[in-house]
């Protein structure tokens, strides 16, 4: 497993809910931004999807454990890491931190989505995988 | 597993990210959403929180799949079910449906999050699940 | 002025802050979400673009003043009125109402945004107008 | 009109709809990030509103004028100054700019909240005047 990016989001107070704490579905808008942060070494997600001819590098599943609550105020650090290419799927891993504390982890299986005859398919990943590949290091 | 509530969410176009379907985190607050609205018939998680001394009914887990894509303008329905009652730990799993097909399936591990000496703790949840057995057909 | 339409909105736990109130941003996304169910009866926000040749019927301008606080469980009645037509825009005012209680007021300026040499533009906003006026009786 | 704090705010895939520009209402919510962060030297919101005997320090209305869309990559400088100090009210102003141009001018009018006999009352704002320019300067 191969940590490729890591981006730090300051989590504000309209990100937390009556309790004081995160709500939780915006953690997996922060991981879908480190995900799209990590693509902008290779142009970002419209550039590529369009050298791809693709619709978009969508989600099949994603998934989730909280570990410690966060609120406003604190700095987490998202770190990203490449877990699995399958042939048609990418699944990817998450950290989040906060202090010296893991937060938050999570996973996504994402496809690259192209127009087939009956609406988007999911199609051969490996395109995606020689670009990453060809200039993916951290930067 | 038991279906014990259901609601309809109206997909709009604000939801909706530049390829044109449902931006993923969105799906969990919807998840949240049908929950919480579950509560209602026991007076709603405020109420409820504070005649059982709690902080919160919170996340440990959530996952979903993602079968199809949605849309500005779908009815969705969701439904929520009772999966599982743990010692500390309540198990939901949900639903959601446009039109005859099924575009989304996760599920939510939630506790019942009180004041303990070194923060928040998950604690004993039967009090929880009286409330709920006790008057917890479907409205 | 001409209310042309309403949409029943039950505010959620997740809608709100720390505070326990409605995060503010929120309400602009209701007042969008009224429009685009507006829409619904010209075929939606992205049928009518096609027959328009638009982009996107966007936003020039938002405002609203908050008049009572808004919390989970309120069930919030959004209504949408047509306020003025210019040349290229459209003046639309928004009310809602928590019980008899209003709980904000604002209005959006819309236009037509079409691709223009340099980037989108606003173009004459007439043939939406014919649109709307052709059918547009509240449903 | 004093300029006193600015954020940086990267614009991400999942802020835009689908036509491709960030969803109008998010912008609000980056408002709102910005007032947050200039309160970190301040003790942030929540010890603010401790030392105040303040619910919170919350919105009476606010508004924004679009003058470019912003899309996913754009990397977004906010910045805030304190307009006008009333006797119950404080006037904001943003503006955010992309690379050299101005995408957003926006303006909040926020309350300090307390405890009242019928509810949430806007409370005298002199102690939190007092407070900020104590030692208000921007770090």
């Amino acid at each position: 497993m191969i940590t490729v990016h890591s981006l730090d989001y300051p989590v504000s107070f309209g990100d937390c809910d009556p309790a004081g704490i995160v709500f939780y579905p915006h953690v997996y808008a922060w991981f879908d931004r480190t995900f799209h942060d990590w693509l902008r070494q290779f142009g970002g997600h419209g550039a590529l999807c369009e050298r791809l001819g693709a619709i978009g590098i969508g989600l099949l599943e994603a998934s989730a454990r909280f570990l410690r609550p966060m609120r406003d105020g604190d700095s987490l650090i998202l770190t990203l890491s490449l877990e699995e290419w399958g042939r048609k799927t990418l699944r990817l891993s998450y950290e989040g931190r906060v202090g010296g504390d893991i937060t938050v982890v999570g996973s996504e299986v994402r496809a690259l989505f192209k127009h087939g005859n009956t609406g988007m398919v999911a199609a051969e990943i490996e395109a995606l995988r020689s670009m990453v590949e060809a200039n993916g290091q951290e930067r």
